[in-house]
């Protein structure tokens, strides 16, 4: 037994509590460094996108059948489809602006190979006039909708 | 005692048993109904708007720093403000779009009557070249991001 051990048996139980309680907060705090890292990896790896679109006014709803069904099962089955939120201009309601957030490039790989996405590329290809595609930088990456 | 009435101490207790269980039953229906009208109705009285901006290359951080001040007060203190997210071209960074989400015209009313606002406006008022709001209906109104 060397110097550094409790002799009574009441100082090695509070010894042991005390280096069980030290090994657990740093634990703890590991726990925590990482998982705020990869918060912050995620918020880095996320790929975010407008997509601006101008549909045939004759096929407007057909479009917006597709769109509607398209996003819905994306957003339902896809982990990594963070959202696809669409909107049509109130004054240009063939006008469509999509804000396109993905987890990653990966993620957006695998969304545009789904079955659901090429369904709904292939039913809409005479639908769409113009597509453009605008990659964005978020400005409060984090940010949710309430 | 009318012949509804179950003679037996045991009937009468299975009897009570079943009135306030189709008692709780019908309160049960009745408050999802209710909550569910009032999802609905608040998905109906939302405000959508697209704002595009460009703003003044020689002061782009200045602004994108004021505007993350906004949005992260706004968010944070105001119900009514459902998301400002806001993103910046990655070709062209000048050019900034937030789509904007309030509960309904009321909290936008609010909104643009904030400290936080009217100090964002004033600081910000030299720094924009162009503002555009284009109101906007979504397509798939309770959608989040994850």
């Amino acid at each position: 037994m060397n110097s550094y051990t409790p002799s009574s048996p009441r100082g090695r139980f509070f010894s042991g509590l005390l280096h069980r309680s030290c090994l657990l907060l740093i634990v703890a705090v590991i726990l925590l460094l990482f998982s705020s890292g990869t918060a912050m990896a995620q918020e880095k790896t996320k790929m975010v996108r407008l997509a601006k679109l101008v549909i045939d006014p004759a096929q407007l709803d057909s479009y917006k059948a597709a769109l509607k069904e398209e996003i819905e099962t994306s957003v339902h089955v896809e982990p990594g489809v963070l959202t696809l939120y669409a909107v049509a201009e109130k004054n240009n309601p063939t006008h469509i602006t999509i804000l396109e957030i993905y987890a990653d490039a990966e993620a957006y790989k695998a969304h545009v190979q789904t079955p659901h996405f090429l369904k709904y590329k292939e039913l809409t290809k005479e639908m769409v006039k113009s597509l453009e595609l605008v990659e964005a930088d978020p400005l409060v990456p984090g940010i949710k909708i309430k």
